[in-house]
């Protein structure tokens, strides 16, 4: 990344990377992937005139999640960058982090006598959920010169942040991880955490108190203490002015984690692109992610996978229309239905510019990618490669 | 490495890797490479369902040693883990070698007033050898405290390994390498090796002393002192138990090394293919190695090595019966016969599995290799590509 820095040039190209989250697949037995079966008319015509290649988002048979997949993407070395679960917990729950904040995932548990008997308190419905949250945001704002900020998750599971100076995330955890036990007293393993210590046990205490008539939800278990990495921002590592689109917390919260604007949208596919449209004239660099290709996939819904796919190809020569200078199209992570989760299978990338060669393939496939002429390479690449297309790295060395 | 050990997962799939020693080639004028020449309609077929890529052992450009390849192989950095000489020697004799053990290659020399005529004897027999090998473990057992083993190899060349405490291979060798010269004394090289330096000088002595009447071999010189590398086994490096299958020594030899269990076999493919299906239930990682084809390379024997490839072939399908869940067939090193040995060429890599995203490809073949969804790879990330396929590592990161 440092070599990058000296060579910056500014110019009024634009980039646009499109994250089709999940969109790389495995072929069932005799068949073809979900990519390579979907009929995607424009995605093909675009991939003749393209570059293509596969990316490894972390390393050779590793499995990412989808931080240290955007990571990479993003060119941040996913494995020095380890975003702790914590702040995507806060981030999926869509809480904005700031640079001091600690965060912390919680469950409700039920505690009888001193001895958990159940670490998710009977899986108590997230209504349930939200009026206890309620009830704790309302009566702790603060303990001492520490905010807390309290937001409910789905079922059992909510995320707590600390707002204060000196707080670190070098914490035990509370949570025994089976029933039968007692809870854990939250300890410093560090003497810099000793004050965090103090004002985490004194909330749960508080805690405590408060959900001592309640029929399930009478505890909370923490796990996960993490700070925001304080990633140094896209726009200084970059000679670009970055913005993101997305509809789901996470994306936006590891957008604004590497601090591209992340622009206000509704919902739909349509929407994104209608948020992309208006804006596209204010920045030169946008994220832009569709992200229920990956759920289909998590669903191990091989036909409902294809189907999102060909819906994006039916949208895209409306993008196209915009005429970015450099478009790239790939996805975060591969997610196969037949595996019903993310994978450790490069991702299908095309890159389209007038500087770039052109692989002449028939279709936007994996197999054509692994073919193309980018090669298979590194996701932290992807970010050098786009900036080297719209012409914004100077020449390295006389 | 560091990134797996938190991504374990234990589960009853299993894995088999099958080394068909130098089996990568290169063709000759106009012609087509060893394996693009051999009939393989079972690999072929096999090919068609499986992801194919080029293994690199160490570097681009570097003709690796068996142990350097194999080490790679099985997930060892090559580099930073060099088995000495003496080792691997030690091993190509049969030896056992305990972690603390000290082992020196050695060669039977001619000696006249002082001064090496021949470094090689004569090349004496291996018969000869072997008479005059058993005379030296017989007389000399011990150096004080230090347990002597003395071991035949070829020719005029022998092992021989200090069985102690506290020994260091921090020593300098005696072999002049060239003819009219005296022989060095073996010296120290750290403080930590004078004991040594002691022990295996009185052994010179004693030996000078017993071989005074030998007409030729009536001298001994060494060289390529070294210990057992103590490698981290690869049951504790993977979730796996690892078992190896290999009729030569040197090659059961790394297996112990890196901490297999080496079972017995009779020494046919037949037979090792026998032995497999016999255990196939007790372990779920197996290396089996089919040497000879490496052989028929060193020879520059091209018709030989084809046939061979084509008998491996033959044999494929009673593999295949076994279903495992993950096949790799691969390659330490390229021996090409043209080149007569080892040589730097990449290693043609297939891999099967219900996970893997098939290639389709006709024919097993460099050439399809070098085009393959699985790119070119550092053969150290083959295990990591073996463990996820079979779904033995979680997700990295949230």
């Amino acid at each position: 990344m440092e070599l990058l820095k000296p060579l910056f040039t500014v110019n009024q190209k634009k980039i646009l990377l499109i994250v089709i989250d999940g969109l790389g697949g495995t072929p069932p037995q005799n068949g073809k992937t979900e990519l390579e079966t979907a009929r995607t008319p424009n995605l093909d015509k675009l991939a003749k005139n393209s570059s293509l290649g596969l990316t490894i988002p972390v390393d050779y048979g590793i499995t990412p999640g989808s931080g240290p997949a955007h990571l990479a993407l993003f060119g941040y070395d996913p494995i020095k960058h380890q975003i702790g679960r914590g702040i995507l917990e806060a981030l999926g729950v869509g809480l904005e982090v700031g640079p001091d904040d600690l965060c912390v995932r919680a469950n409700f548990a039920t505690i009888e006598n001193g001895i958990i008997i159940d670490r998710r308190a009977g899986r108590i419905s997230t209504e349930e959920n939200q009026r206890i949250c309620t009830k704790l945001s309302e009566t702790i704002k603060k303990i001492e010169d520490v905010e807390i900020i309290i937001r409910p998750g789905k079922e059992h599971r909510f995320v707590i942040v600390f707002r204060g100076k000196d707080l670190s995330s070098d914490l035990s955890e509370s949570d025994p991880q089976k029933e039968g036990k007692a809870p854990f007293k939250i300890a410093a393993l560090s003497s810099q955490a000793k004050h965090s210590e103090r004002i985490v046990n004194l909330f749960i205490s508080r805690v405590t108190e408060l959900l001592k008539d309640e029929p399930k939800a009478n505890y909370i278990l923490l796990r996960g203490f993490a700070h925001n990495p304080n990633l140094e921002p896209m726009s200084r590592l970059y000679p670009i002015t970055p913005a993101a689109i997305a509809t789901y917390p996470m994306y936006k919260g590891i957008a604004s984690l590497v601090g591209m604007k992340v622009l206000a949208t509704a919902e739909t596919w349509e929407s994104e692109i209608e948020t992309l449209t208006k804006n596209s004239h204010d920045f030169d660099f946008f994220y832009l992610h569709f992200k229920e290709v990956d759920m289909k996939g998590e669903d191990g819904d091989f036909e409902g996978k294809i189907k999102l796919i060909e819906k994006f190809d039916s949208l895209l020569p409306e993008i196209l229309q915009l005429k970015f200078d450099v478009l790239a199209i790939t996805s975060d992570h591969s997610t196969p239905a037949i595996l019903k989760g993310h994978s450790w299978h490069p991702n299908p990338f095309l890159l389209y510019s007038s500087y770039a060669r052109k692989d002449n393939y028939d279709k936007f496939s994996e197999k054509n990618c692994a073919q193309g002429s980018l090669g298979i390479f590194h996701q932290t690449k992807v970010m050098p490669l786009l900036l080297a297309h719209s012409l914004k790295l100077k020449k390295f060395g006389a």
